[in-house]
């Protein structure tokens, strides 16, 4: 509620604002349908103001994405506890709040180029698919290097995750429950690919099964393929 | 080889030609490397006369792209007798040609973003997936429209085979002929991941699966996936 007396804010604070209040924006329409008019409107600020604190519509778009990337960096960070088909479906759920909470703008994003992308802002995709590759890898406890195999799984997986998410926000025909889940069983699958050709992959496989209990995502998945191949 | 007497080349016949020419250079570098001099040098004529037939170099590279486009495209046209995993092993191998032949502006391009990416481009991208899209399921002979899951399965699978060959790409570490089998494989997977929560999906993998032999792709999966999983 507003007060009738508008305090100040420190330079840090109003540019703080000013990206939480473009974020939301650029979030519900594509990048391209928000005027820093709007972004004013809705900071309570005038237009000049504005371009105080932010050169242009671009500089405050690619702030706006860096928050956004490091709070999805930061959903793929999961306690190493448990099971891993478990830790993948919490992250897997929030990614999908994520992409939730975001869709126009991970759309327009995601789907390439909006007419002002930048290579900054390929920049903050990529290091978000380079944070999330390193969470899962770090689950793997492997001593060594991966092998490349293994590096190939982790990569494609993401991007699956990426093109899944984006074919789900066009229309929202498959509830997202279903396909956090079915991710992960993705990821089972495609490393049961891997394994079945490379024994550096069947020895890992094998190592992450140990710990699967029957109840969870991967043991669920196991249990569906012999009711699928029961004739 | 030079003849000395230079043959004149009509307008539609110098066109093709500077498409060619810079498909060529556009495959083998990002878009950003390669100027319109070079082009010109190239194909053996003056940089003025490469202006006459296209106004810049974005130009010249969308209409570069839209050739590239359709050999892509064309690519995925696959006869349909026999089983589907021959069929998906040879469309693989095809769609690695052409990322091998096109190696670095393949990656410079999907990787998003050119710094004269335009809304053209990102048309080009879309109309081969589509392509591949309405290409691979012409192969599952559907009465009626296609359930969302399997829409779901196919285009994620083509976004799959992209990151599969742009992580190739990025040092090749791993033998495309191995590649293209694990993406066929990959497809099987993410089809029995579907169709173990979904009956329609279990009722198209029956019928795929019916039609395969055991010496196919999918057979071998299947005959590899037993061995794995012998104690």
């Amino acid at each position: 509620m507003r007060t009738g007396v508008r305090r100040r804010m420190g330079v840090e604070e109003r540019r703080q604002q000013l990206i939480g209040v473009a974020l939301d924006l650029f979030s519900r329409r594509s990048p391209e349908e928000v005027s820093i008019d709007e972004i004013a409107t809705a900071a309570g600020i005038s237009r000049p103001l504005v371009y105080h604190y932010f050169p242009g519509k671009l500089s405050l778009y690619e702030a706006a994405l860096k928050r956004a990337s490091e709070d999805l960096a930061d959903r793929f960070v999961e306690p190493r506890e448990g099971p891993l088909g478990g830790r993948l479906l919490r992250v897997m759920r929030r990614f999908f709040d994520f992409v939730d909470e975001h869709g126009p703008g991970f759309s327009a994003l995601m789907r390439g180029c909006p007419s002002f992308g930048s290579s900054r802002t390929n920049a903050l995709i990529d290091g978000v698919r380079q944070a999330a590759y390193v969470q899962i890898l770090s689950h793997l406890d492997l001593k060594d290097d991966p092998p490349a195999r293994l590096e190939l799984l982790i990569r494609s997986w993401i991007s699956l995750a990426e093109s899944t998410a984006l074919i789900w926000l066009d229309g929202r025909e498959i509830p997202r429950r279903e396909l956090e889940t079915q991710l992960v069983h993705d990821f089972a699958a495609l490393m049961a690919v891997s394994a079945a050709s490379d024994e550096d992959m069947a020895a890992i496989l094998r190592q992450v099964i140990a710990d699967e209990p029957e109840d969870g995502p991967f043991g669920d998945l196991m249990g569906r393929l012999v009711t699928l191949a029961r004739p």
